[in-house]
């Protein structure tokens, strides 16, 4: 008996091990937010979404705040609380957007907490497309859209803007703009992006949470064309992709549509005097163009809203950055390396990638000022061969949109590397045969071209627009490689520039007659 | 008592089933290789060798085999068993290279097993730089270079040759290349890379086995300079790595040192005039600079020689190949996707690249043919202007030079695709500059200069060398992305082209005048 009570202890004692064991194993019950209120339909204000949904709301709202300063190339609104002038950063735009409101103020964007009020605060210039401008910043957008008809496009930007209720009208990229109400699932707000899906034969039905989760941000992260009438007043916002299909949208489709019709040159550049359409922020272009992360059926969202735990939540983070300013933690989510690695991984693509800039964009402002000089010497009565002057024009536009292109693109490269140098190659292959022809044709008229072409660039980086803003030598991002201060020397682009271990000399604002 | 013994039992067939648990779980014994006989030191014959490792060599060995026609741009000795021109495929280089071996016969390599064997049946003229061409050819060369000093390199490569054993006369690279016969272990044979190590102060005694399988490899995978005396006789093989430090051998380097010493020139341009030193296969200083997948510490080795099971044993195969040929085996042992998906990042990838190279090398062979342009004019009394003239000259070495970089570099791209892009944009940029100051010279010194320049292909692609050798259209690479023939037309090439569709034209042999 004695040892039957033993044994029995012992199986007993074993059952209550096993179920310890098990007890031990199995994951405590999953928490689930509680769901306290409804969101009435068309709430625009994040806040009302917020009491629902308090942790994303949070991390949305920190889109707010500073960011570290980790990038290299991409500063936005880092701890210094400084904001980055692109033209003091790639002087050579200021020549080519000389004309434009971009040539006046253009400022790395600060994130979405600020895409209004960034509207609000920069050079009037930049809001002469009209209520069009707002199409993809404010959540409005699509309702101003339908009750002002052809008006949202046309009228000055401050009358539609006074439309939003007072409460929105600081407000950016909403909850609205990417979630249903009922249900959070991702859904389309801003109507352009349901006619390209259309354009290109693809049934925004039959799209999968993976694809939603980038296209949410292509309703942004696109360039547009605002078309003009007679008397240039904006007439509709739509993308360039016809012609194309999704995951193929190629840089040489949108060039084609954007010069298929006079109606989508939406400025004059001053330097040439050519009329331009513009290329805005192709993010979900170029990175769908077969790229690497694009072909893993990486989304938008997994590397700018990585999954992030907080508390014994986990959501995706609304505060939608840069890996590079999130210590990397995006990229190992599939990824082992360390930070460390990763970074280098991509600043070794972003330097490459800066280099190329720099030798495209001042490719095409070499020609701009040859181009010039056939101009005044045409004034003058003199002769420039036409043949060699129409292929060099239609060489400098499509290198002018390459340019422009790799420069409006937010990634610096990163998005899809070989694709974007592939561009910038052929941007400075088209500036370079323009170059050499209009040099040519030039010579043969008799005009003086000396070896290297003064870019006079003070002239368009100083005393801009009404505050007025000067270029900042210290901003300029100089050649990682060392190779662009070997083509075009620095007395040839007529600025000063940081030179390192010279202090910075302060710019002398530009004279009436160069400001003019 | 019978409970007892039910008892015993069960202890007992559990034991048995632990038992029986563990041995099915614990590895079988490792299956080792039986070692039959040592080596002796200085055997050159991989049958010896493949006597003690007969699996090791077995591989080996298939370097003569043909592989399946699986790579786009890089066919070397495919099932077809066509040898293939690079000049055919890439006819700018044919251009760039007439006045020199490589504007003779350029074709493919066909692997290991041919490394000397297609020496034997180039060209006569491939062969000018005398018994230094064996230098990462033979394994013989170390041996050579003790025996005969000076003369291994000046004397003519028939004759060194002939001082190789008749038995080894046909080895390309052997077991004693790579391997010590003691222990299998890795070793440099070759003398040159150990130079050049210590030139960039780094200790071959202390590279790890995993920067040895990529050492072994960049004996013969560099580029080198083949210094000339006086006589144009070749004195020395050295590697153009001073100034440089391991994982960081750029391409500015390399010129850098090129240039340094008229010596290092080693023919001369027939369509230019100009001396140039030449650059060959340079894939160790390609990847090696910053490249994602040597900063992943991934070696030569990983991807061309991938472990492979042959019955119980797991060897590296000696049948060293493209990953592409061997069905992106060596990819998947890092990347999970499928070869399908890994293929297509790699045709993104040399895609671009292609349609790089072909940008670069029409824009230099544009330029070098404004050079002979311009040389005609000088010889016909004209003034070319020395300040446009000289700076052009300057451009066009540096852009010829990153040129041949791009085209030698045996990856289409892929060792490190932002690497050759930046490499190739520059070139762009340089020969487009070099264009202009050309046509400013030579439109001022009154020379009439076409709007395209025509490059008479035809009479540096057709009737070449002893056998002789023609221009294939059918193998020419157009441009994947359709720019090329936007920027340089099909008449202004000088030669028949491949049109899809078109049927190709057997090409018109040169005439007397035009060969010359």
């Amino acid at each position: 008996m004695k040892r039957k009570n033993v044994l029995a202890v012992c199986v007993v004692l074993s059952w209550l091990g096993v179920l310890a064991f098990l007890a031990a194993c199995s994951p405590p019950p999953k928490a689930e937010p509680v769901r306290t209120a409804t969101i009435p339909d068309d709430t625009f204000d994040p806040a009302v979404w917020g009491k629902v949904f308090p942790l994303n709301y949070d991390s949305y709202m920190k889109t707010k705040d500073p960011k570290p300063p980790l990038s290299r190339y991409k500063k936005g609104w880092d701890t210094d609380l400084v904001m980055y002038d692109k033209l003091s950063q790639f002087p050579y735009m200021a020549l080519l957007f000389n004309g434009w409101g971009f040539g006046v103020e253009y400022n790395e964007p600060r994130g979405h907490y600020y895409m209004v009020i960034d509207q609000l605060e920069i050079d009037p210039s930049r809001l002469k497309a009209g209520g069009a401008c707002l199409t993809c910043k404010s959540p409005y957008a699509p309702k101003l859209m339908e009750e002002l008809g052809p008006k949202y496009y046309s009228e000055p930007y401050m009358e539609i803007h006074a439309q939003i209720p007072p409460e929105g009208r600081e407000l950016g990229a909403a909850c609205i703009n990417c979630h249903d109400n009922r249900d959070m699932s991702l859904r389309i707000h801003q109507p352009p992006l349901r006619r390209a899906l259309a354009d290109m034969g693809a049934d925004l039905n039959r799209q999968g949470r993976q694809e939603m989760r980038s296209l949410v941000c292509a309703q942004c992260h696109v360039t547009y064309i605002i078309p003009k009438d007679a008397q240039n007043k904006s007439i509709d916002v739509f993308f360039p992709w016809q012609g194309s299909k999704v995951g193929d949208i190629s840089m040489e489709n949108i060039i084609q549509v954007l010069r298929s019709d006079p109606g989508y040159l939406e400025w004059k550049q001053n330097v040439t005097g050519y009329k331009f359409g513009f290329i805005r922020h192709p993010e979900y272009e170029l990175y769908s163009r077969n790229s690497t992360h694009w072909n893993a059926n990486v989304s938008c969202a997994d590397c700018h809203m990585p999954y992030t735990r907080v508390g014994a939540n986990k959501i995706s983070n609304h505060n939608v950055t840069s890996p590079l300013k999130d210590g990397m933690r995006a990229c190992q989510q599939c990824h082992t390396e360390s930070p460390d690695w990763l970074r280098n991984q991509v600043f070794a693509i972003q330097d490459r990638t800066v280099s190329l800039m720099l030798r495209s964009g001042y490719a095409c402002a070499t020609t701009a000022k040859l181009i010039e000089m056939a101009h005044k010497a045409q004034a003058a009565g003199k002769t420039i061969d036409l043949e060699l002057y129409n292929r060099a024009k239609d060489l400098y536009i499509e290198a002018f949109y390459r340019v422009i292109y790799a420069g409006a693109e937010n990634s610096v490269g990163f998005h899809n590397p070989t694709e974007i140098a592939r561009i910038m190659a052929d941007a400075i292959a088209m500036a370079g045969m323009a170059d050499g022809l209009l040099r040519q044709a030039l010579t043969a008229a008799g005009v003086s071209v000396p070896r290297e072409v003064n870019l006079e660039l003070a002239k368009y980086l100083n005393n801009r627009g009404t505050k007025p803003l000067n270029f900042e030598p210290h901003k300029e991002f100089p050649d990682p490689f060392g190779i662009q201060e070997r083509l075009i020397p620095r007395a040839a682009k007529g600025i000063q520039t940081t030179v390192k271990g010279e202090p910075g000399q302060t710019p002398t604002p530009a004279t009436a007659e160069e400001k003019k």
